[in-house]
């Protein structure tokens, strides 16, 4: 493991240990909507999004700790999209994260409802963090409002339904970048976007690191997609081929395999491009290298 | 329809205008997202939710269009739990309102997500409350956290949850009242708590409309459940005997008829006790009332 993904792991175990702490006890009644909430959203992963949150508000000059309510708020979002995808009536996966997704141990009623209770006390965390000190509450409002937004039916949702609609259709590139930049983007763009605009970073600085997000949100996608043909199940931790077994349009597939790697390349020079004209970005100009050659 | 039922029709149709602006339109993309959720959320309805905002804003001296985008967030939290509650895995419903419930018209994966993008939607609109002049951001962000707290996994969705997990099953009077309390009660709660503290009425007011809350949230249930026997399925627009259909727990079945009435008797005379000790309070003793001897 290299000095990146042992720093990745140090920034995921604070994540980790903040979550459990925002999220409610298992044992407050109604007990097992609290154990589906906990099931999923203590599950693992890498925690890209919470740790973007933080290194944002970081290059920017706040100390991360100052924005761990925030970025919960927003991994428990991200939770909530994976277990409502999972259900039958969408995507219908079992496995998640190497263990049976939340329908397939609580039931399809309580992992609906585990998901709107995290959406939920998602919001409830992020304006937790107007009680941190140096935090300006008309800056917790703009978050909550930028997260709803890009979380909505014009961002993250309105990706998953296009992405619904047209699983098994033939689709043009445009279509395909509307559901990645949507799907995955938005909720991205939105974490690195929450951690400079808490750190009070100018509206300059807030478009740049806008953009940023965009590339990196298409660069996790074609990757994503990548390993969903060629990756290691162990590593992954849920059967490759879903993409094909449910239809799915991805890059490799409306592309191929050649132009997406092109694409990714593409991508990559430009979101480093981006980034560099910070000092201290080292962290964000390291997290291409590693979302590129990620295999998990 | 008496004077009382005017005031509240004028006043549902002030809200039905601004949820019609606060609500994405129908030709933004995706166009099939938004069909669904202004389909739901501009059904009709008794605007009731929104109208407590609005007069408990009102009664701490506050112009009730001044809460207007609160008000309008938590009907869009109130119709997102609808859609969510008639979906096929929670209680399959195919009527509301009078017209097919939304997974009847759009399917059940898009019925999933327009709730999904209702309750994300909801959380932006009242960040937006900010904007108005004479609001303070801080009153915004206690009105976010309150109302996430009230509609998660302690609130609305708890008292959802063991609706679903005891539908069928014998249960005692303590878990019938955990249900009704926190599924109809906690909203009602938070959107009169909402419309009072963006008032900026005291801690000791708040805890008074807070109690009144609590009666009028168990007093509408009690009628909403003897209306599912004895009601008028063209007033209701929703055929009668669906709890008995479904196998829900029921004040009437628990407690039989006459003990029910009983009790929503009580309920009523401490509500009027309670909110009586503020000036102008007229329309939450006539509330009372019309709850009481609603017929729909």
């Amino acid at each position: 493991m290299d000095e990146f993904e042992k720093l990745l792991n140090q920034r995921a175990k604070i994540v980790d240990a903040a979550l459990d702490f925002y999220l409610p006890r298992e044992s407050d009644y109604p007990e097992k909507i609290h154990r589906a909430m906990r099931y999923s959203a203590l599950a693992g992963g890498k925690r890209l999004r919470p740790v973007m949150v933080m290194e944002s508000a970081k290059l920017f000059g706040l100390p991360f700790e100052k924005v761990l309510p925030t970025a919960c708020g927003i991994e428990m979002i991200h939770t909530y999209s994976l277990i409502h995808d999972d259900l039958p009536v969408m995507d219908n996966d079992d496995y998640r994260r190497g263990k049976p997704t939340c329908h397939k141990v609580f039931g399809d009623a309580v992992a609906l409802l585990a998901g709107d209770a995290l959406l939920t006390h998602a919001f409830s965390v992020i304006s937790k963090n107007s009680r941190i000190d140096g935090i300006s509450p008309l800056a917790v409002i703009e978050v909550i409002e930028r997260v709803a937004c890009e979380a909505g039916s014009k961002g993250m949702v309105g990706g998953q339904t296009v992405d619904i609609e047209t699983t098994g259709m033939s689709i043009d590139k445009e279509t395909l970048l509307y559901i990645d930049r949507h799907k995955t983007g938005c909720l991205i763009c939105a974490s690195l976007w929450a951690g400079a605009r808490l750190a009070e970073a100018s509206k300059q600085d807030l478009n740049v690191i806008n953009k940023y997000g965009e590339k990196i949100g298409l660069i996790f996608q074609i990757v994503d997609d990548i390993l969903d043909i060629k990756g290691d199940e162990k590593l992954l931790g849920k059967p490759i081929g879903s993409d094909a077994k449910n239809k799915k349009n991805t890059f490799p597939s409306l592309l191929g395999f050649q132009e997406s790697l092109e694409m990714l390349e593409c991508l990559c020079k430009e979101a480093k491009g981006l980034i560099s004209e910070f000092d201290g970005s080292d962290f964000f100009m390291n997290l291409v290298d590693y979302l590129k050659s990620r295999r998990y």
